[in-house]
């Protein structure tokens, strides 16, 4: 009776096991598929899906076969970066070649490593007519959406729109070899998290309601670094960990990023967005923060402060892990925990979100052109780095420009 | 394909619309139904859950008819306390009287005003073979749970088990008159929000996996006290906006109380619960707090520490609302905000595991045995507090006892 | 020019370095002497005041030679409980036999190990007309004062007084053997700390400007526990690095305690005051915590909460410390420190006021009848505990009452 | 017995009062005079400090007079930005005209408008031999005093040296007319407070017991903004309160202002200092903040977060004030509270330390030369902000650029 969303994954890493997790909150839509190049990360990702009862999922042999099955509606596209127009053209073929239909397809950030990427992107996708959704869960976590729309409709809507917005993701590096790689990755740093400050910031100085096209960029003042990583010690761990293809003495890629961002309102005012981004933040873990301030009002947020911590005393063994927090650099001392990261992060609202629009009960919030603009900003702000001072935008010639630090070229 | 559950609500109030709202994150469930006295609460309660799209739900004329529906499997009792016999009666009849069948009854903290009338409904319940659920959301919080199970997982696991926990639940007091009368509510705020605290403190000090009855109350010492809302100002105000069978100059009930429990545990300890309760707490708004304390580790959590804070300057004119935190007390100055409530609080996991319990997907936690228990702790910390000392469990002719509150007899 | 006071200490351990360390911040005073039976503390302590510069400091041979000397003026007696009484009668036999002068004389907490020491204190100072200061110097931490202020400035006086304060101090476990051990040191944590919440929330509860004696102990209720140190691998633990004298498995003290005391106000209303306390509080370090509540108002402090945390990852390695907190359990993760411990514990600001007070400058705050009160409330608690009910202040014959833990006979 | 320093203002506003104020924790000083064009302010600092008993201090009729008289034995000048080198300069008259002698020299921040008049203050002191000190309180706060050296030693030592600072130093715009005028004052809040930060930010990097030459800034890029004050509502709101010298509408300086600096260290690696500074945030109230940050360890520090918070709900009417923070932008909700905010934010230890630097006791942390220096950065990053780019270190003709702001000539 009730409509029901089939959801297929490309990639069974990381951020697909987030995925899967989030929709024990989801009603619309069952997790049917998975598609992995590794069979056995997709075998583990459909057993996980089984276990937590969020739909009867199995592995399948391709991305194509999952396209023709009719019990998948839509497409989670979650492979690496580099996979990516490679695996919206699988799907795109199949479609074309009638092997199936889909109701959507999204797509994890960012959306390509680099514009011209990001634009064949969304032209694949729009060649066969798809509903697309671009995914960034921090526009969906509950405390930024909160908070936002109370400073709005508390604050702004007496005193005056707010003028500064500030966001920042920072840890400690990511788990996998090709995040590190910028001919793979695209870029360091940068271009893996500032993605969602940079749209984040946009929408937290946009009026809930209103499209982001009110708030456009026009100015983009960037700084990259290599704070950490390329330290002799620490470039010598990454190579024991990572593999040779990672060699921070001669090809690293930036661990930090800073950048503002300046914006034209629709209504004549100049705002601002400052953003930053980190590799090399060692604190307890993963630490997402948001500020948005206006003449008369304020919101900060911080995930690491949860309102809970735990305490383990210097005489309590443990081994290493992840279930205080993600990425967490210590399991003694006061520690803070995020209970349902899944939920705090913005993934279950995210996928509630956009297993409805897909079926027709919302209109998508984000699609591939905001992926795109994205990805343009993310340049933009390469360049600015690489040239060492403020762009206006929009940045000419930008579809054929690659960073440094993609190229390998990159000397900190 | 999916099983699904058609819940129906009984009452149509506050924790109604709370219990509605955290369907949105529940897979296996519909509300599909509701009933009060007042038809036209009922008809709010239908259309919030229309609109939410949690179920295509209807107000109904009466329980029986809920029960005799097929679209309704389960009830979810959240009317009044002096109703709850009644409204079990009423759903026992109609399937005696065979006009329906119910896969499972919830029900909502207290089970009962006091201890016969909490044996009388879980016997109700019985007599017709209903499995049931006692509603306590404390134990579902998500910060409850990860905590509680870090704690034993790393802590207790090598160094011993918690020997404290503590609970509160402090708020500036309830928006319905029927609460602030010791005759239909059983009580003050001992009995309205003390039930949720003394499961915790137990919870808590459970190993996860463990029965309840593994940490067993035998001592309970309690304090209770009228600090606000007999001020001959507050009483007047309580007056004014709860009417007349609200006097607190002649009836008052306690606005405050305190408790120590004693636990012996199936391995031979004694441990401590500590809960606190109030309606006198004018902070932000609710706060819900518990620690847990072991002798090489700690928790805490505070629900006001959320991660988000809004601040509005006093040049910000707004209403007085709970759009930032249940039970606000002002809406300027730095404020926490509460995202997410019906899942902080617990609601949502509750629910999400009541559901799939009726379906036969898991083992309820809570049943109304359990809810019978925490009556009869109630009843013996009241009775600890009229006599102004320690008592023993279990407190002999306790089935009998009606606190001084609850016979209007209470001098404080 | 400036008159200065100088001062002398008798006592060259912990408490005494802490008081030390505050003279950097006391203009009106200069620590001059320090005796202990340890002349190897007593000289360490003085080389640490000549080292701050605090003053110009040796070690005496005995308090008597103290007093004699024309350089010091006053004397802080911060020996261990069981020293008390002989301490204050060579000071006492000192100045009567002409030996010296005193303007006055200081006592840490607490006066005495119990009722009848408590008194002979008080008697033997009055016997020679000595101006005394009882130091409790959580009645002069500026977060306390402040928030204090803040309340009954702002809350009471418009709205109503407050009607319950709350105090904690917890850690841990003492650093020194005789604390451990009831005949020494008249008790366990009830009376080694407990003193220090029972007076600040009776200070808590009096209006600014007035008497504590506005705020008078009605009611007692205390419960004590053994709930760490009396498991069998933490006896063993005490017994390793305490001596044979701290055998917790035959002579336990209790290590935790929590305690209600009903006031009766001068302007006849009914006021809490709760406190709790305890050796078996494994967090970050000691901590200190308060609240005040009233009808439109509330204020919270935690020492813990200092504003700056500093975080360390599982790769660094660091030796066991107090140099983040005082009795700190952790080194690594993410811990709270409390910078300048001597200005927040309050010390700085009770060695300025008690310095003014005895040149003349200022009325001491609290005087050896404090002193007394305090320790005739904590036997009421004593006693309430072993009674395991609600005492009614005063509680008869109480001079000659020994607490079970005191006589070496509790049986948690 | 004891030397004590004689010390005398120049200037009876904001910035002396809360000098003043932090001597009650002096030992070593006595503030005995102060001068101010307005003699009734002088007169009522000497009062403040009579009643504090900091010292026997009366007003003076001339700079030179308190250089005559023999009590004085130091000055610390401040009074406003443009009365600077003029103020100097008195001094050093009297000096050389033999009126008088002193034994050091204490100057507010910034030390003067621009690198030209900053140098000229330099040499004036120079001139006569005059120990200088060059006051930036935050230095010496005791929260960063305390991290850097935990950072330091248990993190840095081990795991290598920071690699990032970040400050800032946030409120809602000062209180006197002076400081809106960007002639009178040299330029907005960059001037007025990003001295303090960007000196935080080398001081954090730089090694306890090394010389802030061993942290070299070689580049930096800064981003001003007029952010909420020219905006007309606020704009005529000035103009109302502060007179018609401040027309934010024709001559408005910047009111927020964010850097990044890069350091290179002596030992040969690049570091990044990050600070931002706002005259429109409406928080609270003041905002100081900073961080330090690893490879394997991080600190953070909220002035904010001071461990007491008080609530007042709205009920409670009060008048506005600064009794909780510095700065506060409202008196219900729920507001942090600073206590002994001369000691927080640095006051008393800064004081103490140049007391005793006068004395001969102490080398001065900080001299007119770094005074200079941080001049010589702030107009460097005016010039960064006005090119649009980052810039190299040092930028060449530096000493007769005046910023747009200063010159009135700022079109944002």
């Amino acid at each position: 009776m009730t409509q029901r969303l089939g959801i297929g994954f490309v990639g069974g890493g990381f951020i697909t096991r987030f995925h899967v997790q989030s929709f024990v909150g989801v009603r619309e839509a069952d997790v049917r598929g998975v598609w992995s190049p590794q069979r056995e990360s997709a075998e583990q990702v459909a057993k996980l899906a089984r276990d937590l009862d969020v739909g009867d999922c199995r592995a399948y042999g391709s991305i194509a076969d999952m396209v023709a099955d009719p019990a998948i509606d839509a497409l989670w596209i979650c492979g690496p970066n580099h996979a990516r127009v490679e695996n919206v053209e699988e799907v795109v073929r199949a479609i074309e070649s009638g092997r199936g239909t889909l109701r959507g397809l999204a797509c994890e950030k960012p959306l390509a490593r680099n514009l011209d990427e990001a634009i064949k992107v969304r032209d694949l996708a729009a060649r066969v007519g798809l509903k697309t959704a671009y995914l960034e869960d921090q526009l969906f976590t509950p405390h930024v959406e909160t908070g936002r729309a109370l400073l709005w409709a508390r604050g702004a809507a007496t005193t005056g729109r707010p003028y500064l917005a500030r966001a920042a993701e920072e840890h400690s590096g990511p788990h996998t070899p090709w995040f590190w790689q910028g001919d793979l990755q695209g870029g360091g740093v940068l271009n893996d998290m500032m993605c969602h400050s940079v749209l984040l910031v946009r929408h937290l100085l946009t009026r809930p309601g209103e499209s982001l096209e009110t708030v456009r960029p026009v100015k983009v003042t960037c700084r990259i670094a290599s704070l950490k990583w390329s330290r002799p010690v620490y470039a010598e761990r990454l190579l024991a960990t990572m593999g040779e293809a990672v060699d921070y003495t001669r090809r690293p890629s930036e661990d930090f990023a800073s950048l503002t961002i300046e914006f034209e309102t629709s209504d004549g005012m100049r705002v601002l967005g400052e953003a930053s981004t980190s590799w090399s933040y060692v604190g307890a873990g993963l630490r997402l923060s948001a500020e948005l301030l206006g003449p008369e009002y304020s919101m900060q947020w911080n995930s690491l402060d949860s309102g809970l911590r735990v305490f383990f005393s210097r005489a309590v063994q443990g081994r290493a892990g992840e279930d205080l927090v993600e990425k967490q650099n210590a399991e003694i001392g006061l520690m803070p925990v995020v209970p349902a990261e899944a939920v705090v992060y913005g993934y279950e609202a995210e996928n509630r979100h956009y297993a409805r629009a897909f079926l027709g009960k919302e209109e998508p919030r984000l699609t591939f052109d905001d992926g795109v603009g994205v990805v343009e900003l993310l340049m933009s702000a390469y360049r600015s780095a690489e040239e060492e001072r403020t762009l206006t935008l929009p940045v000419p010639d930008l579809r054929s420009f690659r960073p440094a630090v993609a190229r390998g070229e990159w000397r900190p």
